[in-house]
This record gives C-alpha cells, sequence and structure tokens, in this order.
C-alpha cells in the first residue's frame, strides 16, 4: 500500500515535467495556458466530425473526405493551416471521450473519465461528488444465464423507459440510494448513492454473446463494499426482469466517480457552448463546463442553434453524429454524403463572422473497417491571420502535406486556436 | 531498496512513455547534452534576425522573408536543412528572453528570466545574487495621480541621466542598498541590494493610461519586506520628482533576482560572444556566461565585430534588432528592405569559413500584426556535412517542407548545431 504511494507521487511528478518535454518538447500543461489565457471578444467555433478520418475504401481509392464534393470546406482549408492530428498518440484508438478532451485543449490520457459518468451528463443527471455512475445495457440471456443479444435486440426507449421504472422501484439495498435513468434504447444509467463507495470496479459485460454477465470485480481492493452493493443489484435485477422478453438481464460498463477537472472557463477564459444532439458527447462538454445547449437530431438544426445563440458565447463545440455512425456501419456512400452535407453549412457558418474556425474529428472510424481506427484526422484551422498553409483539399492526403505536419498533437490545437483568436498573453518578457 | 528499484523501472516505463507525446520524440535536456558535449576547434554563428518571421502582408500575399531580395540567404537554404522552428509552444508569443533562450538552447519554460534581470545585464550592471532588480519607465501622472503617458514622451537620455542621478542622490530607504541606473529614453534599471529582498512582486505599471500606477503587490507573503521598500521607493520617488516635466513619476516592471543557470560554457564547452547593440540582448547573453563585445548599432559594424574577434571564440551570436522594431512598426517595406541589408553580409560571413551557420529569429513579428505573435519561425542549419533537404529558399512557405519540420522545437536546435560542429560524443556503446 506503502508501495502504491510512492509510486504514485512520483508519477505525479514526472508528469509535471511532462510540459517541458511534449510533443516537440512544446506541449504545455493547462496551467501554462491558465497564466496566459485573457479575455476577448473574439469568437471560435470548432466543428467535430465524428469518426471523419478515413482510409481508401471505393474503387478510387479514396477515402471518405477525398470522395466526398466538399467545395466549401476545400476553399477553407485554402486559407487555413491544416494538418493531420493524433488525438491521444501514435498507433491509439481513442473512445469518444479521450478523442474529444483532446481537441478541447486536454490532454486526454492524463484527463480520463468512465463511460458512467458521460452517461450520466449526457441525461443530465446531476451527479454528485462520490456518486458512482455506470452504463447500462438491456440484454437478454438464455435459460443458462449466457448473453445471446448484448444489447437486447435495440428495444425502443419506450420499452426501456418501462424497465428503467420497474427496477427503479423494485430494487432495494440498504445503505445505499439508487438511480436508473433511461438513455436511449437498450441504454441506461445507474448510479448508487451513499458513502464509502469506489468507482474501481471492472465492467460485468462480457463482450461477447455465447458467455454469462460477469459478477463485480474489483480492481482494487477498497472498492470491495461498492462490487458487494453491485451484485446485489445484478441479482435483483434478475429477478426482476425474468419474465420480460428480450430485455431480462442487464450488462454494466464504466463504473466510474465524477472527476473535478479545471472548466474550460478556468483554463481559457471562455464562455462555451456544446451543440450536440447525443448524449456522450453532451456529457463530456459539461464535464468542462460547457454549457450544453437544446437542440434538434438534424445537422440543419444543430447550425440553427449555432445562429441563434450566436451572441451569447466565446466558444463553440459543433458536433457531427453520423459521420461516425456510418463509418461504423461500414457504409463509405452514407459517411460521405453526410460529409456532403455538412460543406453545404460551412458558407453559413463563415458568415456568422467567426474569428476562428477548427474543423476535425475526434478519431478516425474508416468504413473499410467499420470501427473506431488511430489513423491521425485531418485538422484545419481558419482565422484571417493563421498564415495558411498550400494545402487546397479538406482530407487525409491533402492534409499530409500541411503547417501543423503529419501528426500534430490533438491537445496542442486548442492554443493555437486561443492564439488566432487573440485570448493569449505574450510569454515572459 | 527494493522499493527504489521498483520506483526507477516505473520511471523508465513512464519516461519510455513520453514518445507518444512529443513531436519528434527526442528532446533532451541540458544534462545529456552536457555529457557528451566536448571541445573542438570548430566555429559556429548564430544569426539571429530578430522577429524575423511573418504573415502575407503585401499585395502579392508575401511575408516579408517571401517578398525580400535575398540571393545570399536563398543560396545558403540550398545548402542548408530548413525549417520552421517554434520558440516556445504551439500558439505562444514568446518574449524576446524566451525566444533567445530557445535557440541558445535552453527550455525557455524552465528558464524564465524578469525583465529586471535582462536590463541589469543589458547595461553591465553587476547584479548579485540576492539582488532585486526592475525594470523602470520614466511616466507622467496628473494631479490625480493618474498616469497621461506611460513613457513621459520617451525622454531623451540625457534627461533620463539627471533623473536618475536625482533619484540616486536623495532616496534614501534604511538598510537596503539602491542602485537607479540609465537604460536609454524613458528606461531606467532599479536595484535594491540587502539581506531577505525577493522578486516576488507584481508590476506597479497599470499598462494603460487613466490608471494610477499600482503600489508594490506581492506574488507570495515573502516578499512583504521586499514590498515595504519598493512603496517606500515609490513614495519617494514621486515627491522627488513633483517639479519635473513630463516625467513625474516612475513604474517599475519585471521584479526579479538573477537565477542561477548553466553557462554555454559549462552545457556545451563553447567559448561564447554576443553581438547585439541592444540591451536587453546582451543581459539574455550575459545570464548564460556569453561574453558580450562592445559594438555599434548598425548591422555593418556588427559584421565587423565578428571579424575582428574570429579567432577568439568558438560561438558568436550575433543579433539583429531592426527586423523586429519595423516589425512592431507595421512597417512591411522596412522590414523586408532589413532582410535584404542582412542578406549582403552573408558573403562576408561565409569568407570567415564558419563550420555552422544557423540562421533563424527569436519570434515572428509579423508587420501586419505589428506585434510578436505565435508562429513558427524560419530556421537554417548550415555546414558541409549537414544532409542539406530540398529547400531552396528562405521563407515562411520554402522552409514548410524542410528536414527539420513545420514546428521544429526551438531548444532541439542547438544540439544538432553542435552537431554539425563535430563537438558531441557518440551517445551509448
Amino acid at each position: 500500500m506503502k508501495i502504491t504511494i510512492i509510486i504514485k507521487s512520483i508519477m505525479l511528478s514526472i508528469q509535471a515535467d511532462l510540459p517541458f518535454k511534449i510533443n516537440g518538447g512544446k506541449q504545455m500543461d493547462l496551467s501554462l495556458i491558465q497564466s496566459i489565457a485573457k479575455e476577448n471578444d473574439t469568437k471560435i467555433v470548432l466543428l467535430v466530425m465524428d469518426g471523419v478520418g478515413g482510409i481508401p475504401n471505393n474503387d478510387q481509392n479514396q477515402t471518405e473526405l477525398e470522395a466526398a464534393f466538399t467545395p466549401h470546406l476545400d476553399k477553407l482549408a485554402e486559407e487555413s493551416i491544416c494538418g493531420l492530428q493524433l488525438p491521444v498518440g501514435n498507433g491509439i484508438t481513442p473512445g469518444s471521450g479521450p478523442g474529444h478532451l483532446g481537441v478541447f485543449g486536454y490532454n486526454p490520457i492524463k484527463y480520463q473519465v468512465g463511460r458512467g459518468v458521460l452517461a450520466a451528463g449526457g441525461i443530465n443527471f446531476d451527479l454528485q461528488h462520490g456518486d458512482v455512475a455506470a452504463r447500462g445495457n438491456f440484454c437478454t440471456i438464455n435459460e443458462e444465464g449466457k448473453v445471446t443479444d448484448r444489447r437486447a435486440g435495440r428495444i425502443s426507449t419506450e420499452l426501456n423507459q418501462r424497465l428503467c421504472n420497474l427496477l427503479q422501484e423494485n430494487v432495494n439495498i440498504p445503505g445505499v440510494e439508487i438511480f436508473v435513468r433511461t438513455v436511449k434504447e437498450h441504454r441506461f444509467l445507474l448510479v448508487f448513492r451513499g458513502k464509502n463507495l469506489s468507482g474501481e470496479i471492472h465492467d460485468t459485460d462480457p463482450q461477447e454473446t455465447g458467455k454469462k454477465p460477469y459478477g463485480a470485480r474489483v480492481k482494487h481492493d477498497g472498492a470491495k463494499y461498492t462490487a458487494e452493493l453491485v451484485d446485489q443489484f445484478l441479482s435483483q435485477s434478475q429477478e426482476i426482469l425474468k419474465d420480460e422478453h428480450p430485455a431480462n438481464m442487464v450488462l454494466l460498463r464504466g463504473f466510474s466517480q465524477k472527476p473535478k477537472w479545471p472548466s474550460m472557463k478556468s483554463c481559457f477564459k471562455l464562455k462555451s457552448a456544446a451543440i450536440a444532439c447525443y448524449p456522450m458527447y453532451r456529457g463530456v462538454s459539461k464535464l468542462i463546463g460547457m454549457d450544453v445547449l437544446e437542440t434538434g437530431e438534424s445537422i440543419e438544426s444543430e447550425f440553427e442553434t449555432l445562429k441563434k445563440h450566436w451572441n451569447e458565447y466565446d466558444f463553440f463545440y459543433l458536433h457531427i453524429k453520423k459521420t461516425d455512425s456510418y463509418g461504423e456501419d461500414g457504409n463509405f456512400e452514407a459517411k460521405k454524403k453526410v460529409i456532403e452535407e455538412v460543406d453545404r453549412f460551412i458558407p453559413g457558418l463563415r458568415a456568422l463572422n467567426p474569428d476562428v474556425i477548427m474543423v476535425t474529428g475526434d478519431h478516425s472510424t474508416p468504413s473499410k473497417l467499420a470501427i473506431h481506427s488511430w489513423h491521425p484526422v485531418p485538422v484545419m484551422i481558419w482565422s484571417k491571420d493563421c498564415r495558411a498553409d498550400p494545402v487546397k483539399q479538406f482530407n487525409e492526403t491533402a492534409c499530409l502535406t500541411g503547417g501543423l505536419g503529419s501528426r500534430f498533437p490533438a491537445e496542442d490545437l486548442f492554443p493555437i486556436v486561443l492564439a488566432n483568436a487573440k485570448r493569449l498573453e505574450k510569454f515572459g518578457a
């Protein structure tokens, strides 16, 4: 135990040294940027096309971005500094949380968050410090207790609501308050509130069919009490759901507790807003203090929301989900079409007269692989003083020769965005 | 002992993780270079054109370097390894101190120095460890005590000398020795010498007119005693200067103490000399143990000084100030002309037969912005063995595709310079 503590303190001191050593020696930690960030009346838009990066996957050996007709994104690229960014690191395939934290300027290895916490943020659940949150799936198990469908046939949100109410009303575990809340389709949020809870518990989801769900396995001994509570929840839920079909069991993932992170306001002096229709992205935005704006599910609705709130914020994060969804479906054409749809909103975005625009993704989701991947993601930063490079198209091949380089660390993008927005003081005399 | 071993192995594994984060992955600290630096009879010239980097600002969408006629710099680029360097970090606009320390091979975040200390070095004031130095401005205040001109109309150096003498003779603070020394025009140096002094005091300069100067505000409680001394200095100065015009008050900035830094001799085994006509650059050079050579204010005089002392040193830093001055004036044509003037001295420099030449700036000062900026700075390193890249011009666009890359950390340049000068031993067996 003592050894663990010593090691942790050394790890922290090493992390504290990192700023000198990172990214060409240039990675700054948030405290340095925080010390020089200043207010201004400039406006910044970050457009994230989820999973936009690809690898060649059509008969012309093109990526989705290369195949798409994107005259407005290409025009923006011509006036921007471009490159390919690494969300987390070389060879690392990012989840959506780290992928976003990087482009928000937060080191995604230092700032890690569990899926449970993200799910809570996504449905505006008021998670307290000390709570333990987990992402739940309703699933189907057979008579032997083995999982036959990890998503219970993607049940309707309405059915999900009835099942959540059933669990909420009937699960009873002394000493702890429990919240079961619908997210969407088969997904729900589970929160334990009480004393001495820990998020150090492994997923119960076996990740494949034909296996039984796991019980609550601890990562550290300090989580034993919480694991007992989770096991009680699992056994009671199985009993309560036993006559339901197809959703007769639950799988739990991403046990976690709300982290205490610095906000975008405190780090960057930005009044910031998120425009995202999917819960997870709303969740991660809230963790760093963004206001989450009400918006519809269409891309058009998201850009309308941007326009509607234009005068209220310094920084807008606008999230496009469908590039990733179609990428994960392996649907090259549909992903390409989403990119083309986004392209048609670029003139309207520019008409708002932002001072800085950054366009990128949180990771690549090549339709060829139908899953998140490790490939660097095209990025461009536009402002009237950005010192545009010769890149004239926004895609993987063209951005290779951009001024940001071909493997630019995502978390270093934000200081450049702030500099272009004239929101950083000079460093040193 | 066992614990130590465990910890060390963890530290190594964490250090091994660093490359994730490093752009080029290979930033060394000074101790490593120090351990392999060796003497040789090779000669190195570092030519720093202050603020040389720009952004497009003429009707051909060119930077100052791109517009300038620079046949000799371009010829040198053709035979050099080129790139763009980041003085401090992505998005960071460097002051002149950090901008120089980086190209001297010192990490500018680790080696921070106050303006007071730089000012002392600049006028050859023999600052002692424990002294507190501040940069002073003579300013004008009105009857209400509010600043109406932060530079008192840029009074003459002669008037400055009279006022400094007045303060030197009449300010009297028990327990501390005070030095008031003319720098140039409205600028002076203030030094407190005594026991238990601290430099942790905020600027008294309100940075804008219409406000009263601040009193001495401490950054830490340990500076309270020094702050009392500073407040006494301020009130006595105001009384002594009350009938002067326009310089009837003082503003103090950059309170700081002389740092204990390793010298260029101890780090790199270089006997080094600075050729710079502006005080600040002479100051920063002295902090790392360079000899500061007497020189005139013209570029011609600086190159003559180089020739005159050619046999006496291993390393020469030659500083051109006017590229920055005209950049800050927003004068594109004048900045371009200074670059062209420097170009004409390149054949003479090469005729001295140096082994290594590095040409760069300490930061960008685009005339379009008329202020220091965050944009990477063109750099080239020439030696007969440098492995020249295909870049054939010395400017922002051409250097983008150079062998050093488009965002090379400034403090990593110096090891390459030393290697080209055959002044580094092999690392490892």
